[in-house]
C-alpha cells in the first residue's frame, strides 16, 4: 500500500521510501519528422521536439516529481530534452550523469537514409525485422564510411566508448542492462529518485531488464517520444510498479 | 613558442601538448538587469543574457575550442550559460561536473536587494567593501530567514553543500581553491581542455589562485559577462598564458 501523498509504501506502522525512476524518450527530432533512421547521428530536436519536453517538464512538475539524480545518453537529443526538463523542474543543479551505453541502438548503415527508401530497396519484412526483432542487426557502417569516422572523432576522448558499426536490440539490451547494474541502480538507491532520459530502443531494453520481458515481448513494446514513464523501487530495489 | 593552429608548445625538435582552460562568467540574470545582489540566489538568465551566452558559444566555436570537459557550479544561471555554449560547440555529449564550491560568493542578508537602496542604508563606502575587499563579508542571513530555508531545502541531497549564511571572498576563494586542486584540474590535466561556468566572485577568486594575485591585486579585478578568458597550462601544469 502506498501513502497518496508522497509515495512511501505504508505497513502496518513502518514507512518505507519509495524509490522513484522516470524514464523519458527524448522529445521529436528532426530526423524523427523527416522520416529517417537515426541511431548514433547527433541530430537537433525540432520544434515541436522541444515543446514536447517543456510539456513533459510541467507535467513531472505538476505530479510533484522531485528529481535528484539524472542521466542520459551522449546525444543531443536526449540531452537538451533533459537539459529542457530540468530547467522546467527547476532543478538545474542535479547532478546529472551521460553515458555512451543509454544511446539509441546503433542503426549501421540504415543511418540517415529514409525509411521509406530502405522499405522500398530492401522490403517491408527486412525493414520491420531490423526495427523490431530481438536479434536482428541492420547491415553495418562500413570500414572508412564518413559517418564512422564523425563517430569515431567524437568519442576519442572518451576512451570508454566503443566504435560500433551496427548493432541489435539484443546487443543493445547488454550494454543497457550494464549501465543499470553499474551506475543507474546504485544512484536511484542512494538519491532515491532519478530522471533518465534517453531513447526509444536504448529505454525498450530498459524495461525489458526491470520488467523481465522477452524477446517477444519486447518485440510489442513502444516507447513514445516524452511521455514519462514512472517505475517505483521498493527498499530493497525491487519493482513494485 | 606556440604553434599558431593546436596552441601546442613548440620547443626545438618536441612538441609539448598545452592544456586549455577556457573560463566563462555566465550571461547576464534577471538581477543583474535589476541591479540586485543575487550570491546564491537563484536566478534565470535574462534574455540578452541568453543571447551573451549563443554569442559566447558562437566565438569559442570560430576560435577552434575544442571542448573536452565542462564543470559549473549548481546554479541555474551559470547551468544555463554552459548549456547554451555547449549546443553552440556541438559539444552536448561533454561530461558536465556541477560543484557548490563554484557558486557565486554568498551575499548573506543583500540577497534579493537593490544595491541602490543599500548604499542610500549602509553608505557607498560599506558598500564597495562587501563587494570589492578581500576580507569584509556582508551581514549574514539570520537563522530561520525564508532565504535561509530555501537555500536548506534545495541542497538538502547534496550532503557536500554547507549551509552558509554569508562568505567574504577570502571564503570563496578558500573553497575555489580546493574545487581546483581536487577537481578542476586533475580533469584539465587528463582531457586537455575544459570550460568552466561560474560567476564574478567565484572567477575571480580562481584567477587569484592561478595568477597568484594579492588580495589588493584582486580588488581591481572585473570579470564582464560572457566574456572567455582563456588559459594555457604547460605538461607540468604551469600556467603560460
Amino acid at each position: 500500500m502506498f501513502c497518496m501523498f508522497c509515495n512511501h509504501s505504508v505497513a502496518g506502522d513502518i514507512i518505507f521510501y519509495m524509490k522513484e525512476l522516470i524514464l523519458l524518450r527524448h522529445g521529436e527530432s528532426q530526423w524523427n519528422a523527416e522520416n529517417r533512421f537515426t541511431g548514433w547521428a547527433d541530430v537537433p530536436l525540432s520544434v515541436r521536439g522541444r515543446r514536447e519536453a517543456e510539456l513533459a517538464g510541467r507535467r513531472l512538475r505538476e505530479s510533484g516529481f522531485t528529481c535528484r539524480e539524472a542521466s542520459c545518453s551522449l546525444l543531443m537529443r536526449a540531452v537538451h530534452t533533459l537539459n529542457i526538463v530540468l530547467a522546467g523542474l527547476d532543478c538545474a543543479w542535479v547532478p546529472v550523469h551521460k553515458d555512451w551505453r543509454l544511446n539509441e541502438r546503433h542503426y549501421g548503415a540504415l543511418q540517415g537514409r529514409n525509411k521509406g527508401a530502405v522499405e522500398s530497396e530492401a522490403g517491408e519484412d527486412a525493414v520491420q525485422r531490423w526495427r523490431r526483432a530481438y536479434d536482428c542487426p541492420p547491415p553495418p557502417l562500413p570500414a572508412g564510411d564518413e559517418r564512422l569516422l564523425v563517430q569515431a572523432q567524437r568519442y576519442a576522448a572518451l576512451p570508454a566508448v566503443p566504435l560500433l558499426q551496427t548493432e541489435s536490440l539484443k546487443d543493445t539490451h547488454r550494454r543497457v542492462r550494464a549501465c543499470w547494474e553499474e551506475v543507474l541502480r546504485p544512484r536511484l538507491y542512494g538519491a532515491g529518485s532519478m530522471l533518465v532520459v534517453a531513447h526509444g530502443n536504448s529505454l525498450r531494453a530498459l524495461l525489458m531488464h526491470l520488467r523481465g520481458l522477452t524477446p517477444a515481448g519486447v518485440e510489442q513494446l513502444e516507447v513514445p517520444t516524452a511521455q514519462p514513464i514512472r517505475l517505483l523501487f521498493d527498499d530493497d530495489m525491487k519493482l513494485q510498479a
